[in-house]
């Protein structure tokens, strides 16, 4: 089968797959692959179900995908987006809560944690799959929070001398470190409890 | 061979280990295996090498600890004790400063945050090591940061609604997920950071 082209989409009485532009296809294929992963987590997905889901073929796959874990993570990526984006409004406090509460609420009611943290664990034992890891997925959103971050603290909002990129391990970090060794619970008073005690400091003041 | 017995200790003239009390085997064994540990991470460690080092017999150990993971992690707890212990002076950011450093060059200058890390990752996966890193490692850990957060706070020095048990997942569970997902360094100042955006608050007050 030969690799869908990059020019202009085709007309609409073309149906054939082949003929779509590559960017269609490669969003056919994350979305399968994310709607599988967040149905029966990391074991529903293979590339022969993708490919069955997708109708695109194993080959294009393989092609752009060099291993199930890479696929895993890309549709993961592309399939939260929209779940995970951060509200923009004047109150940073509101907005980052909101998306704390979707991310603890994604991570606890639907595989979405399961499969996060079973590739986390096993990138302590595989590098290609930790550099993966990071390519597709941690590193991307890291950069989105610290984002949001960085334009609350150009308006003054979070103090000038603060690395907001600390933040994101205060804040999702102690999320994961919660998941990924769950001595204690993960629900949304923790999640709220975690913004406050940044916010607001956790030193009596006299 | 017979167990240690938990009576007395054998007179000098006594050198048969078998004779020594078990308090005292379990020490020698915890030793063994915390050196073997710190020297060469979780691959050093076997039950044959422990039996060599410590001159407890691989059938006692078996019995003591299940699996070499369990081993580890008791092992590895009581070898790290006197490194992180808490200071406890009238200056609590000073002692969280010093210990939290304290723990960071441990887990970047020796093996204990490769050997932590692999736990983790591999208990992902494996229920029963999850089990017991939690019953022998963490919630020990946990519980030893909570109290020493919890005398502050009836000391007056933390806001009496501040849940003590988040503080955890924002200091050292940072670490962890720095640690896990390498994205960004784990340092001094990362760890500084931490205490301050958590003792000073990070946003600007008007």
């Amino acid at each position: 089968m030969s690799t869908p082209p990059t020019g202009p989409a085709a007309g609409p009485q073309r149906r054939g797959r082949g003929r779509r532009p590559a960017h269609e296809v490669r969003a056919d294929v994350l979305r399968a692959a994310g709607a599988l992963l967040l149905g029966g987590g990391l074991t529903a997905l293979t590339f022969d179900r993708v490919a069955r889901e997708s109708g695109v073929s194993r080959t294009t796959l393989h092609k752009w995908w060099p291993s199930v874990g890479s696929l895993a993570l890309d549709g993961y990526f592309h399939t939260v987006e929209d779940t995970l984006a951060f509200p923009d409004t004047d109150d940073l406090r509101a907005d980052i809560t909101t998306q704390l509460r979707h991310f603890v609420e994604l991570m606890t009611t639907t595989p979405a944690g399961r499969l996060l943290t079973e590739l986390i664990g096993r990138s302590q034992t595989d590098p290609d799959l930790a550099a993966e890891y990071r390519r597709l997925y941690s590193s991307a959103r890291r950069q989105l929070a610290t984002d949001r971050f960085r334009r609350a603290q150009e308006a003054g909002q979070i103090r000038p001398g603060i690395d907001v990129r600390v933040l994101v391990d205060q804040l999702w970090g102690a999320v994961y470190h919660r998941l990924l060794i769950p001595d204690e619970p993960v629900d949304e008073a923790f999640a709220d409890a975690l913004v406050d005690n940044l916010f607001d400091g956790v030193v009596q003041t006299p």
